[in-house]
């Protein structure tokens, strides 16, 4: 498209209230423009990015057997209630009511429509499996929209759905949409990992984040240097030790020391001239309104998640300051295990462990030469830790390393939970009835653009990986009062547009400064420079936006170097 | 795709529920399904075809220069208020709070969030003209849905809007998307009709209505049959007659009759014995509260619409009982325009009458005898009335017929009606702010597929013309347990899908009448039955849905002979 003629907006100014370096770069590329807190507008460069990973999607999902459909914005409260989320599902769930004063709400998701639709269509076991799609709008009323369009309210979602007949279909349908979404984020050109990820009271091994690897993002993730483990933070698992006693030989006595306003593992540490790795940390949990106290080494830090998910509960807090007075009889900061009334879970770090500091349950006093198996017992040993770095592999024993990124998108078997609620029911081979095996798969439209960006960009703006590139090549004459100069733009500009090449000519009356700072701001990966010495030579200029390498190529081969280079920067090896 | 993997649920009943063809067939076909009232999803078949609708207008507009933009469903109150139809809208906007109390709506149409987009980001002449469109998801709370996707609450529109400098500028890129349209509906091998439209209070000639043809059509329109004037019914206009003066020594001396409890233009004629050609019908109107007389030959109707945009107001209704007495002193069924105190409007049919019957303005009276000139005023005398078949047309004098349509797209010219109350400006050539000329562009995208199946259609269910087909061939094996059968509709259905042809292979295990009524239901333009008879003389059955014709093809050239009969139904000479 001729520059002069597109709606593109660039700004020069970074915007005051963008916090995140992709909504910063969106807004001054001119791809979005803020409508209300969390709702946005994609400009006409934005959705082209927004298009192109659209239509990889559609491919990818197509080619796994998924079939496309389309359900409405609006969803009913009867279907919410039939599933229990019209009362749990908080304020997030926009709620509202018609003319006629009934009461419905904007799709967050859409289990209920898509369960409400395949209960009434399917009945045998012959129309099963199915997996059904869509790219569709979603509103989640999020409390504090921030980051654009990283966590907004009203967005672009590919949901999928599948119905099998028994774990074993349920188990495929998973891989297949496994497999598909490591082929969409390959194809966009993107780092990922895809990272086990917690799944809560459903359970199982059946839970996945695809997460684009970028330093900003907002997800920790855990990966194996040696092998393929890698899982998210809250979820990654730390290696279970050989169960070690330690020797009774060993054990000192147990000594109270006073400690007055001594609370934290650092002024412990400080205080008692003790390494952290020889102190034990004791947190008072409030689980489903219980106490329960978590043993871990001073070290090391407590995920909550495996805690709960341990207990089985639904929710799980630190203890009131009140309730630790009650169940230690001292102040926060001095609880420990000895002599302790209620159920003492004891993370791994702490095998092994001799003569090490407690608190005393008595306020400004600390015990030393505290020993499991004499002082307390050791009872409901297991992780209840945050894996840090250089811990051991789970899978194979390997060192652990942390990275950073974004979650984009989700693969998640949903088992019985929506069709045994709703009756999403049909008739097996034997004429018996049985409850469908679903599973659901979402990936975050915009979301996956401004990881994109977070993951790709420099000082001068966005640096497009070649498939996600709204346009691939930019075509920039020096001077467009040169006749000779616009009429070689515009001839390269026509053959590259008739060889299906995506190509913006910047015909504008501008300094070439102007231009070339706006092509790298809206990251254009392909930059051909017309100048009138290099034309003289029957050259142009080609500056590739990644690299920043500028090559001087010949005017009468530049189309096919570029195509060529295109199809490379295309070729992801999807089989 | 396979037929038995498809998500494809047909049903043979008609939908209780349905009224007009299109929504059977489109519920029958397993196209759509019901949600709630006015809501629907879209199944895999369904959405193929809207699928199809969209790449069509996507092309064609982008050949127009009009640039793709994606706004968001909800919308902030301010904007509404800013434009003033946060009042003035009534209850199809459907209004609601957030968590933060703040007030919303669902958008049921852009011109208030582009006017806002483009205001901000768009400063001098040098970036107009612009025209934006989107495809996207409307809203808007009808107090009755009905017609399945064809008046529903939640539906999907291409809309655009064009901003631009000056009129000229507007009218230009009115006729871009006045052509764009046409190619569009052509492309999609709709019959159609682009029809002038009231464009209301905004005024001029600039507002088309695109029809499709279709008997059952809830819109009626006129057109010559000579030229290629079209007009919405309510719009059509009645050419000017020449003004033709009667004959004072013609007229015959004013005489009141006895008309007791005459009324009709029916009971007067039985009554008097008088055609209804020579009797002239009164009717009191209420016009923003004050009244009106509209005299219009007894035999035809008058359009309220014209009435309403000759007296530029904004309400028009019958009178009251009340108001006819007061302004006639009679009950209604007996006004007449002599001595009568208000203004009288004459249509253009009542010219040349002479010796005419009105109303006496008196009850259980009739006056005989009444001439125009003599018993009132010729005064205001315009084209009033409802446009009848063989009128004579306003452009050419040929003889008007009439038409039945739906209406699926609407070009219309805004002028400054957004960009004023909003403030949409930019400084042109000599530095002067000005207001930008708007214009706006809407399809609806179900309605469009939902008048394709009300135009193409027959006892068996669906004709899809080609364009729109969602898959464009169908392979039926007589028999799925016979292999050489089922062998060769394989490798058909391989061959064919190569070259880019949508086909769906049906091997179902069923019989050959149950899957020949499928594929008559769901309407795919050619059916290949490959049959034991056939095959054992190479060739298979070619059948075309729409003309039901049937031919015999040699198996090795089945492919070509198909993709020829695809190319030549998808070629609309679109320049």
């Amino acid at each position: 498209m001729r520059y002069s003629e597109m709606f593109l907006p660039t700004v020069r100014e970074v915007p005051s209230d963008a916090e995140v370096i992709s909504h910063q770069l969106m807004i001054r590329a001119g791809m979005i423009r803020k409508l209300t807190s969390g709702i946005y507008s994609y400009l006409p460069l934005g959705y082209r990015v927004i298009r192109k990973l659209e239509q990889i999607i559609r491919e990818e999902m197509n080619k796994a057997g998924a079939q496309e459909v389309f359900m409405s914005m609006v969803q009913p409260a009867e279907l919410w209630q039939e599933s229990g989320r019209w009362i749990h599902y908080g304020k997030e769930l926009l709620r509202f009511r018609d003319r006629h004063d009934h009461e419905y709400c904007l799709g967050p998701t859409h289990e209920e429509v898509i369960t409400s639709l395949v209960r009434n269509d399917i009945k045998t076991y012959r129309q099963l499996p199915r997996n059904l799609y869509q790219i569709q709008t979603k509103f989640r009323d999020e409390v504090r929209p921030r980051f654009g369009v990283m966590r907004c309210r009203e967005f672009g979602m590919k949901d999928a759905y599948s119905f099998d007949v028994d774990e074993e279909g349920a188990e495929k349908s998973y891989e297949k949409m496994f497999n598909a979404y490591n082929n969409i984020f390959r194809r966009c050109g993107l780092k990922f990992r895809p990272v086990e990820a917690d799944s809560g009271s459903i359970g199982g091994k059946y839970s996945h984040e695809f997460m684009v690897m970028a330093d900003s993002g907002e997800d920790a993730m855990a990966f194996c240097e040696k092998c393929s483990y890698a899982a998210n933070l809250e979820k990654a698992e730390v290696s279970s030790p050989e169960r070690k006693e330690t020797l009774e030989q060993d054990w000192l006595p147990l000594e109270e020391v006073l400690t007055p306003d001594v609370r934290t593992i650092e002024e412990v540490s400080g205080f008692l001239k003790v390494d952290p790795q020889n102190i034990v940390k004791t947190l008072i949990f409030s689980g489903d309104g219980k106490p329960y106290a978590v043993l871990i080494r001073g070290d090391k830090d407590i995920n909550e998640i495996k805690v709960r998910n341990y207990l089985n509960i639904a929710e799980l807090e630190l203890a009131s300051d009140e309730m630790i007075k009650d169940v230690t009889g001292a102040p926060r900061g001095f609880a420990g295990p000895v002599k302790i009334k209620i159920p003492v879970l004891i993370d791994y770090s702490v095998m092994g462990m001799v003569n090490f500091v407690t608190g005393a349950n008595k306020e400004d006093a600390h015990f030393k030469n505290v020993n499991m198996g004499r002082d307390f017992k050791a009872e409901a040993f297991a992780d209840f830790r945050v894996v840090t770095e250089n811990d051991q592999c789970p899978r194979c024993g390997g060192d652990i390393k942390l990275a950073r990124g974004i979650e984009v998108g989700h693969v998640f078997k949903l088992g019985t939970k929506y069709s045994k609620a709703m009756k999403a029911v049909f008739l097996d081979k034997d004429g018996q009835e049985k409850i469908m095996i679903m599973g659901c798969y979402g990936i975050g439209i915009g979301r996956t653009v401004a990881a994109a960006i977070e993951q790709n960009n420099d000082a001068n703006g966005i640096v497009w990986p070649m498939p996600l590139a709204p346009y691939q090549v930019i075509i920039t004459p020096v001077n467009v009062n040169e006749a000779s100069l616009t009429e070689t733009a515009e001839s390269l500009y026509q053959a590259m547009t008739a060889e299906g090449i995506d190509v913006i000519y910047d015909d504008r009356d501008e300094r070439a400064g102007v231009k070339f700072k706006d092509a790298d701001l809206i990251g254009i990966p392909l930059r051909i420079t017309v100048g009138r010495k290099d034309l003289a030579e029957g050259r142009v200029e080609l500056k590739i936006r990644k690299t920043g390498e500028v090559r001087l190529c010949p005017l009468d081969d530049i189309v096919k170097q570029v195509k060529e280079m295109i199809r490379q920067d295309m070729d992801f090896n999807i089989s």
